[in-house]
């Protein structure tokens, strides 16, 4: 078979396997947002039967030749095509490294603990899912021993699955950093930390905050013949290429900011997606390049620019305008500094952008231990409440709003969390580049984000998966990761609020 | 290999096609109801991928082998397998009596015509359609030449696929008995009819609409955890197996009466599929067993049911309470006769109950000279205007009006329109047949329409597609069709309506 034929066989595995990610990127978006309940039996079956065809396909003979000689024949390839090449190959053989049936088995003991942990923290029962955790922690130790070479050890293999790059050594460097630098100032503000909320008790009326969030999508330049926001259970983004695009909501009658930084940063989430070059639609080089590459997008639009003052010096007076009643007697002012309210709190998803990354680094030092020693699942929320104790100062009361509140781990994602954290880092690093080229509070202050967007499309967002995350940051900020920008933006923001 | 082996073999490829057609169906409701314009051109090369691996699946000679074999071995097969193994031979045959490249050619000049046609309607051009039409009929002639058989000719050819057992004789007769009964009925009616529209010219508050059709799904008994309604276009009736039966509604805020009637008649179709017996989801058997017979039910509950008096007595207090104002001046004797109110208009899926029939026969007529003669293209207009002056006694000013108002020629369906009239004859011969066994007047005045549902899941819904029209007529009515019931009713209500 010539070469052409063999990229001609490698393309039509990859649109069968493409094709059947599509059907399970619009199955799963159904149901996430409408789906009736009852469905959801027939649903499973349905979905079974769609990925034993990808898996059987992905599994081939065929296809695991065409791509293996591909990846000997690397040099005769185009651009795109080497790339993908590279990474097709890298994954296969990573794939191909785990026994079938373990992965099988892994696959439905992970349906099996998503349910058995939802359970365990309505009824606030750690023993519950402690079993499957044990399981779970167990098989993820054996797939790193799989996996390993002579480069990547341990939790490093996992981390690098997430964020290609990462190490242990380097997250550690990051977030002893926060230890020394963050911790400190969260203790300061905590002390002094008498704010109130202006909104406290007040009403907000869900249409009306739907509006708000349309408003936002014309704000950020969100191109609505290309996605859409529905609303499901918990926001998230999603879709197919440059021209499906597509993010949720969800409201909360008596929290208005949940429901508006939830759309910023899903939009921020969705703008990525939207600006990356249409040409990679139709390859696997599309889309975002890493976990925390797409969360240092959605966090800079959240964060730096959607809890910045100039940007709501522009758009309070439209929240006003619709909240009229409400926010009467709630000044600019007031709602600066509500959005930026620092707080030492339990649950992740709700905190603020200063104590965020302390909240994962609690995850991190679990992770760490969890897959390089031999601890104590039992012992693992004592653990937990000791480092929330540590980090954040605070009293854990259960393990619902402890060990139990996140998904993650039901789910087998081990080094997925630490992304979260870098996602912000990255993003102060990005600013920091980014003024160099433009005003960038003058920018944030007009209309709309246009001119911001169009810098992170022209250095980030075009780019789609085609680089890495180490050559996406040379690329966009001219220097490797650096956790000092991101320090000193924090310390330089929450510094002047809190008058340190 | 064994007979059980060859039995695995083919429900292996039959749960590959189901799921594939799973895919389909959550794509095409998220296309018709959700999507951003913009992802149509990428959808379009997957749902082409899709397909194709369907259909891959389908022309695969193991395949073919495994149904060839079942089909001969069909006395050791259990009840089920065997009726589905006949359906699935037959079609398969048929399938493979047409060449690969003629079929492929014709899909993707159904592709090109529905744009077209639409194009043409839009700017009351019949000539911008009439080539593609003619290429249209020019595939179905060949079609049915490929399909023939001793027993089936011409366009009974087309007639079966829709209805199996129904022919040209037969819808010959039915036709005739409406021209020789009903037309006469209609003219009697348009000479006195005065009745003045006592909505004309108020809006009706969408959200208040969505609001009375929620109410209808508790009439109805409708399973919302096992279904939904949403907003789309034109209202349809989607879904897969039992437990997942979606309806979609679309609403005028001049049009009060229109999303009703829709909500009746989809959710009637939705409890036909919700109704069918469970264990047939994942055979080839689950839902309506024929076009006909699936419109009798959403006829029935639309026309028989829901313009009925007595429906109203009960429900029109609950609509009265929701437009306080609107319908202040309306009394139930106004909105029963508004809904039953007869008009020789122009647009099918307007028209009214006693005249619906006669538009349908229109397109009969016209299609029999289409495949069986060999009648001009570009006369069809002149003969569409000919026949709605002779049925209807109306002059069509335009043929977007006319001959170009339905979709179904573009998208190459010859043969279906006739189950149309058919369903609600149906629907009229089970009415006889219920009234045996329940008080139909008491039953559908009371708060739900459970005993009326009961009756028919036993009699209909619950054998899904296991028996033909042909034998489910004869199980819910004790004998074969006969139009003189659906003659009678009409007659019967609206003699009673305009005091003839």
């Amino acid at each position: 078979m010539s070469l052409e034929q063999k990229i001609n066989l490698y393309k039509d595995y990859r649109s069968k396997m493409q094709a059947l990610g599509y059907a399970s990127y619009i199955i799963s978006w159904d149901s996430e947002t409408e789906a009736p309940v009852g469905c959801f039996e027939e649903r499973s079956k349905q979905i079974g039967v769609l990925s034993e065809m990808s898996y059987g396909l992905e599994r081939s003979e065929e296809y695991i030749d065409a791509v293996k000689y591909l990846f000997e024949n690397l040099e005769n390839l185009d651009e795109l095509l080497k790339i993908e090449i590279k990474k097709v190959y890298k994954d296969l053989m990573n794939s191909l490294k785990v026994p079938m049936e373990e992965l099988v088995e892994y696959s439905i003991l992970l349906s099996k603990s998503q349910n058995v942990w939802a359970d365990a923290k309505v009824t606030n029962d750690y023993k519950k899912f402690a079993p499957l955790l044990k399981e779970i922690i167990e098989f993820n130790k054996r797939y790193v021993k799989y996996l390993e070479t002579d480069e990547l050890k341990g939790y490093n293999v996992l981390l690098d699955m997430y964020e290609e790059g990462m190490t242990k050594e380097k997250y550690d460097k990051f977030f002893n950093l926060l230890k020394a630098e963050i911790v400190p100032l969260v203790k300061k503000i905590n002390a002094k930390n008498m704010n109130k909320n202006p909104l406290a008790g007040k009403l907000f009326d869900i249409n009306k905050q739907k509006q708000f969030a349309d408003y936002l999508m014309d704000v950020m330049c969100f191109d609505k013949s290309r996605g859409l926001i529905k609303e499901s259970e918990h926001p998230f983004t999603s879709g197919y290429g440059t021209s499906d695009v597509r993010v949720t909501n969800h409201y909360y009658e008596d929290l208005l900011t949940s429901s508006i930084f939830s759309a910023i940063h899903e939009l921020g989430h969705g703008t990525y997606e939207q600006q990356c070059d249409p040409n990679l639609d139709s390859t696997l080089l599309g889309g975002g390049t890493s976990m925390a590459i797409h969360e240092s997008q959605s966090r800079f639009y959240e964060n730096v620019v959607g809890r910045s003052y100039e940007f709501w010096i522009t758009h309070y007076p439209k929240l006003k305008e619709i909240f009229k009643e409400e926010l009467n007697d709630v000044t600019l002012e007031d709602f600066y500094r509500l959005v930026n309210n620092v707080e030492c709190s339990l649950i992740r998803t709700e905190a603020d952008e200063l104590t965020y990354p302390l909240h994962v680094m609690v995850r991190y030092e679990i992770e760490k231990m969890i897959i390089e020693q031999d601890v104590n699942v039992d012992d693992l929320p004592t653990i937990w409440n000791q480092l929330y104790k540590e980090y954040l100062n605070i009293d854990v009361p259960s393990d619902k709003e402890g060990i139990l509140q996140d998904v993650h781990w039901s789910g087998g994602s081990f080094g997925y969390f630490p992304t979260y954290a870098l996602g912000s880092a990255y993003a102060a690093q990005m600013l920091n580049a980014m003024r160099k080229d433009l005003d960038f509070e003058k920018e944030i202050g007009k209309q709309n984000l246009k001119a911001i967007n169009e810098w992170l499309k022209k250095h980030i967002h075009y780019y789609g998966a085609t680089k890495n995350p180490t050559e996406l940051l040379l690329i966009s900020t001219n220097e490797e990761f650096d956790a000092k920008y991101f320090v000193e933006y924090l310390k330089n923001k929450f510094s002047k609020l809190y008058d340190l």
